[in-house]
């Protein structure tokens, strides 16, 4: 741990981007935060009086602009989602390090289009790393799950049960953000999407997808083409499956649960889910309480990958993911929302190619 | 509770059976057992053993026709499943009172003609009562939740997850299981679709249902179509959804856990299976052990059971459940069971009319 | 389980008495309750309503005598505690075999008695049994703990922590039943006393007690010399420690927890308090409820006893405990309720002497 | 969160001087790891490597001498109990601020002069702030439960059970610890000594303790008057009793647990221990992990700790805590390890002094 501080800035100080300022500003020793950009001159100020010494940036160009003459060497992408890609984009043009939150687009070409432009950049800049933040990748459980089945305590992983739940928020502020989220697919289970791949393998192909929902609490959501609670299962070539289930509809808070069944044993994560150890003895029982929204779950997580990102920036170390992997469940996401809508199974070749459904209605 | 005892039959002495017997015999107050039948001899040997008193025959039909002289009144068919449906059909054309296991059959329109015998007998005979034991529906915990659903405790009902899932048998004996099982829904999921219909309502409506499955530890399973690993969904009119597991495959033991998912609320039963009260404390870390099979689950269910089928015989009250739902498991359970074969969505009307493919390939 | 059944008569038909006098009636396939006594005439008439067959005296000598005559075999004393060891005694002497509720007396004397009577009778009744009624003993998760001690599980026993605890009843109730009761340590911790023995071994010697007590809801518990909240540590020799808890102001529910320490592992019992297997989740957090009595707790556990008891007395097999036990626990419960008071540690010989304070006073 | 950081140097690179060195370096934005000092080169050269920037010092007063010059304003003392009290004088007598390492001293007279020295230097320096680290008041659970018990959640807290409990160790590592650490009470229940202290109120009597201890595993520990097992009372004027125990036996790890109980409810911490959130199933049954040692359970209090200590040094504002506490619990403590050896209860006025026990012999 020896030598100069990563250079890092951060486009977006939202609520996620206030987080990950802070985590790179305090709580990343090898990190020094020296840029931030947003288009609220609000979230500015906050970040002079909150992150002394960080210059900040009305103009996302314009950061990128004078702090590559300051030595500028990391940037941070927790803006708006859709100006995740174009954002990431400049950062990668410029031999910088990205760091982009998920996920880089709701749409797949646009998604896959910051991958091309990495790999693109990565030949003339070899030790350039850009990944896409899926926190729970860094979260411990997980990270202690997926070691042991690894290690082979649960035999040859054949079912993977993941949920993304949040906590209801009856102020109807999921209809509005449902016009930009590219649905529940691909807001919210494009987290589990992502464990299936990590826990079933980078490679595992996807065999086909299907989804249904339902409008239980929120039923303008159907005017942006999406639903508050739905199941999907996706299948994958090889003989695994993923059933996933996602809400908006939790009344106790976040509960975002996973299973990992093996052949001889299978791990569960956030079974039993709790904001902390202390248990309420009170007439009506006993009680615990759990985290209001996912960053009470996942606040270590995020502050793991933001160390990590650093180190693997500073060391030219293998980063935790591929790119790539965002780009596919993105895609698997999409599909998954297109069968949550038309109602019908999708099916793919293991080269992943759609099968047309025309041959079967001629038959 | 004054008054004579309930004269009870037992058909079949197999591991159900016998347990069956055991319930009514000893812990069913109300109850007496009189006589059982079965083709295995030493089956008999062990009631006359076990069970001092009670009246054992090789053949259902002698039974039938020796003890009705004696006064028989109900018939507890827990047999083999293959010749549910024909016993339990030969005890109500006598006018007897008839728990049969479940399923009623593997086949739907066996298991309707149950369902008409008893609708034709029951014109004679008002006060006869014909139930297919769902051991689950007198289980505490399950009423627990169902009670605390109807009082309003989570809203509008609007998810239901569950599974069943058998604890890891690597013996080979849920191969040859297979052959007669019905299949693994219509074996196992059958609690879980009675369940859904249960917390939905008994007239929900299936709108589709669809299922996926692989074989991870039982390859041979496939010769008699079945999986040894499946999930499902089964959509119902309304905006309902239930979310299907099951499993052959548990290394622990038997884990069946259910949720109900609410606009207001969830209650989940079972998420921390568990023996008895026991943690133990060890190098390896805490541990509990679970039940390994369903009936260390369940034992005090099949109890309850035993004693409100006699009580609502004797009373003359309504049974906990209509005989028409078992009717309608199985028929989900086979259509889930045709959809892992082949790989389809089934669809079906409002009026439970299968929707027909071919419009849809003629476009 | 060939044989006539045993003839059982009930002595006491309160809240305890009429649960046990339901347990053997209907629950215990081996027995026949045939009689009952009760000084109260409505409890009789419960009996005759909902235990038919049975008869009812308002006199409990009255029915030794006549029952007698008509073969009765055993007794259960579930009677007010004042008299349960004088109706024992009645039923000893005309050796029938007795089940008696705990405490044999509050007192250690005529606790004795009981047992003197006993073994008085044995001599000419080598069969008879007399078990005082600790039902822990026979509860499925404390067994299955002493099971995994014997079999070397934990090592060497060392510690015991225990705790019986009372859900808080603001109606005053504990205050009068303190009048009669013995205090908390007979009452309640008599339980863990009896837990501690059988942990350690039936043959352990009380080193030292000491007890310190409060009032926290109830003061006017202090006119009878109890308390609502007392805590306790029992020394034995050979380096053994009981740690005990008891409370009258349990929130939530009967909250009775034990853990037995051992030099390579541990085992607790019940530290998840919980009345079934349902979970809910609402605004407030995921809440359990949990049984708000004893009977809640430990009902399989009175049908287990009852059961048993039966069997040993027809099977003329050992009963699980040793009468001696039982006078060991009250003499253990009223040195702690003694050293409540008095503020001081009593201390005892290995012979069971009490050790006298007077030599250290003359120091 | 303006301004300059908070310089500051710390005294001891252990095993805990290294993790707060770490602490202070990378996770606590507003201070500046300035130096360290340590009697071990290694430690020192470790220090180099792993906290470029940071001077070290084989001397501690060398180090106060040189870094006074560099604008030190806080010591950190982490270093072996024995010097913590010299330490910390010699820094308050500069003016530094301190945070000194549980417990002060195995001695009251020096941890009060600790406490002495603090509040004379005060006088001059009205901003100094001195404390003594109890981690667990930095704790994100036993925060929630003070402050819900504040907000009357659980009425009059009244009862406290807690205790502190170590993995076994069977290297005989805690025979050679025991000749310094000043006992188990002393340094295992000063934890749970001074949560008594906080959750009662930091001006809550001691009316008597009492204690007792085997030694299950170390018979050793006998030559340095220490147990490796030990349960203790502490009776609080005012009707308030907290039971403790200590251990260094536990199998699984740390098993650190409390549970505060109120007249209306009662909050339990930790009851079901865990390293994280994953659950393993496998054939023995379901598991779960548990931190080995202390700082597994807990970290977070530790940064938590830091950042608030320095807070507090920049702000100007009130610490969590009172260093006189320390002297009280290290007080308990001692009087506890007494009871332990003596088997005699110690009794205390209200005024704190100890009720002699002459009189009491001459009667």
């Amino acid at each position: 741990m020896v030598g100069a501080k990563l250079k890092v800035a951060i486009a977006g100080l939202g609520r996620m981007g206030a987080r990950h300022a802070a985590h790179f500003y305090g709580l990343t020793p090898r990190a020094e935060l020296v840029a931030a950009s947003s288009p609220e001159q609000k979230e500015l100020d906050w970040a002079q009086t909150t992150l002394p010494g960080v210059r900040t940036y009305l103009d996302y160009d314009e950061m990128l602009k004078e702090e590559i003459k300051n030595g500028l060497q990391a940037v941070i992408v927790s803006s708006a989602t859709v100006v995740h890609a174009e954002q990431a984009i400049k950062a990668i043009k410029l031999g910088l390090h990205v760091l982009c939150e998920k996920p880089l687009s709701t749409n797949v070409e646009i998604s896959q289009s910051v991958c091309t432009a990495y790999r693109e950049s990565q030949k003339k800049n070899p030790n350039q790393k850009v990944i896409c933040g899926f926190s729970r990748r860094f979260d411990a459980s997980y990270r202690d799950a997926f070691e042991k089945m690894q290690a082979g305590l649960i035999g040859t992983p054949s079912v993977f049960k993941s949920q993304t739940c949040d906590k209801l928020d009856p102020s109807g502020f999921f209809v509005e953000y449902a016009r930009f989220s590219g649905g529940i697919f691909v807001d919210c289970s494009i987290h589990d999407i992502d464990l299936a791949l990590w826990f079933f393998g980078e490679d595992s192909k996807v065999k086909s997808v299907s989804a249904v929902g339902i409008t239980a609490v929120e039923p303008d959501l159907r005017k942006y083409n999406d639903r508050d609670n739905a199941v999907a299962v996706i299948e994958f070539y090889g003989g695994k499956i993923a059933q996933l289930y996602c809400s908006r509809m939790m009344a106790a808070g976040q509960e975002d649960t996973s299973e990992i069944i093996g052949t001889k044993g299978k791990m569960s994560i956030n079974y039993s889910p709790m904001s902390n150890l202390v248990n309420i003895s009170e007439a009506t029982g006993i009680r615990r309480e759990i985290p209001p929204h996912y960053y009470g779950r996942f606040r270590e997580a995020f502050i793991t990958e933001a160390n990590e990102f650093t180190a693997c920036c500073l060391d030219s170390t293998e980063p935790p993911m591929k790119l790539e992997g965002a780009v596919n469940a993105v895609r698997i996401g999409q599909a998954l929302q297109e069968s949550l809508i038309t109602g019908k199974r999708i099916e793919f070749t293991e080269n992943g190619d759609r099968v047309s459904e025309e041959p079967r209605a001629r038959l």
